[in-house]
């Protein structure tokens, strides 16, 4: 199998960005990724563009990928958009492995979402409409509905008190602190947490992340044509990608994601490394809960274990696997589409020992887990550096 | 490169299907796959699966691809939907030919449409965003509004006559007579193409496709996979994709499509045949100007050739060059999202020799060619049988 390299990364801020439409903001972020390197990348060797996206927006709904390249200069290559819902752009950087292992020389992946301009889109409508449907959302089940429902269940089953649930926002607040692009860069306390508005029991208002702008690139080249660019580049050394049950009461459980543990399995096999050979993790965090779920899901807690550590400051950057360096979907934002790649570029950043204060010391190997639904969709990606 | 087998393709009529939904659509698909050769087919053995489609619908309308494969009983499957306006699915095929190459055993692509169902999506609104927002669709210009710029351009330029994209729509009428899944089986006299309500001028009622619900899919597999299923698949010469400005104003010529060049001269290349191999073609014939823009641009014409030709039945089952022996989108039907695929199934018949009243005697190597939006997206394909 053809080796990958990701010679850049970069991002926008995430947050609100009154006014941008979908062609300037993913200009920025290819902007940003051009500038985290100092070699040349020659982005006209671009053969293939995947960009995830779920609800389209700023003013092109249909067709954007054609738009985005054409405005990035490079009108005429192969471009296209991936949804999976908020896993888009973690499927958008699979597909664009396979393209560079197929052939390309150059792909870049990407993601982008503008959430907050309510006037331009149907991205809140669309991101209601991308857990099941039928049953669900009929009913009336939202998605902070469901991971309640998943987060109670894993506390009658394990144990797991609430303050572990509130420490996974405390810490990613305190990583995001360190994140100039992340969206809320502010302290918050466990009592903060605890004492928060409800949203759905037991989740509060900082149990959930929130609504964003942005947009996030990254960009893969062979290993022929990065012999030319670059001598250390990061590798991709897994890839994997599953789906489930759209609906949560079709699954065996509530307390996993089944998705999680293939996509990771897969990517754990392809890449030849296992569990204690990762350095960090950026994992899904769209509800405290789902870290926890991720953090046992992936393998590096046992089930209904995962708790204890993480009140021990065991996945905090100081602990055993430090867990959301960037602050996470929590406190760097979720702006759907564009939150695969973001945590691409963190592992991009920390892989290149360009994380700056949130720098995590001889990393050499991380792996992202992208979620989209409540868990119908995973993808998870290992990438180190010097492998 | 690995070669790439294509063992079965199938689709459901393309019109109007009250009340079914993506899933149970989708599904149809597969089956009329599964049924279309005497072999049988491990559906479990797939490891990807690419779902081209425009605005949802049914109900599902974020993350539709895990519900469509936990439908099929393929739950788990790595699955993804791909957009690229009218040319979703032969991107969603172009990125399957890349799944194999990189080492999947079996791949789904498909595509899958619900337009006429309008309480269940925006199927009508997002087609209507899919052309350039900004410039054109602020102005008022719809799809046949531009292709009727397009029409009138290039009847200027090389005095090409109304007839020549009346008969387009009578040809594909005639081919579709014998289609059983075409929407419109009906004969249409060149009178009464002339003669119908006018669209937007030249353009009238019958030079322009319908809208159809529907869904299509093929089946690919790996070299290595093939062996266990026929000896005699159909395969995957080459595949090409491009993009081009969104809006026409921004393009040097009106009167040709640079997508459609591009990406046939990477198919071409990727095959190595030449255009006078070429037994068929399925065109994407949006609207009848679309026909002879695309014969030209493909390369079977000289630019501003094609109508004579067109008129003089070279176009026709019967003629040098048949193109779109399925009726195409004018007859055959365009749910956005299927068509892609839709032509796939078009060329596996044929190449299989299961195009019953419609059959081409002889056909061994055919092409698609699917677009997006006026021309902003592009795949080309060609497939081959004992090659």
């Amino acid at each position: 199998m053809k080796k990958v390299a990701v010679i850049a990364a970069g991002q926008t801020p995430f947050g609100t960005h009154n006014g941008k439409g979908m062609k300037g903001l993913f200009q920025e972020a290819v902007e940003d990724a051009l500038a985290s390197v100092d070699y040349q990348i020659p982005l006209n060797k671009t053969n293939e563009v995947y960009i995830g996206n779920l609800g389209a927006g700023g003013s092109q709904l249909g067709n954007p990928a054609a738009l985005i390249v054409e405005h990035l200069g490079l009108v005429g290559v192969s471009a296209r958009r991936v949804e999976n819902a908020c896993a888009s752009s973690g499927f958008a950087f699979r597909d664009a492995i396979h393209a560079i292992r197929n052939g390309a020389d150059m792909a870049i992946a990407g993601g982008i979402e503008i959430m907050n301009d309510l006037n331009s889109g149907h991205q809140r409508y669309w991101l209601g409409v991308s857990g099941d449907t039928e049953w669900e959302r009929t009913a009336g089940a939202t998605f902070s509905g469901i991971y309640a429902l998943m987060a109670r269940r894993h506390m009658y089953e394990y144990g797991t008190p609430r303050e572990a649930l509130a420490q996974c926002a405390v810490k990613n607040h305190e990583n995001a602190l360190n994140n100039p692009m992340a969206q809320f860069r502010k302290a918050i306390s466990m009592d903060r947490v605890l004492s928060a508005p409800m949203v759905a029991n037991p989740l509060g208002l900082f149990d959930c992340c929130p609504t964003s702008d942005g947009a996030s690139v990254a960009i893969l080249v062979s290993e022929d044509l990065v012999k030319e660019i670059t001598d250390d580049p990061v590798w991709v050394l897994g890839s994997g990608a599953a789906t489930d049950h759209l609906a949560i009461h079709d699954r065996q459980k509530i307390t996993e994601l089944l998705a999680t543990r293939k996509a990771a399995d897969q990517a754990f096999k392809q890449a030849k490394v296992n569990i204690s050979q990762i350095d960090f993790a950026e994992v899904h965090d769209c509800f405290t809960i789902a870290e926890i779920l991720a953090i046992e899901d992936l393998g590096f807690f046992e089930k209904g274990k995962a708790a204890s550590e993480v009140l021990n400051g065991e996945t905090s950057k100081r602990g055993k696997i430090p867990v959301n360096t960037s602050g996470g979907l929590k406190a760097k934002g979720h702006p759907l589409g564009a939150t695969g790649t973001g945590q691409i570029v963190e592992l991009f950043k920390q892989l290149t020992n360009k994380a700056d204060k949130r720098q995590i010391a001889n990393a050499s190997i991380g792996l992202a887990h992208n979620v989209g639904g409540s868990g119908a969709t995973c993808t998870v990606h290992i990438m180190g550096k010097g492998v």
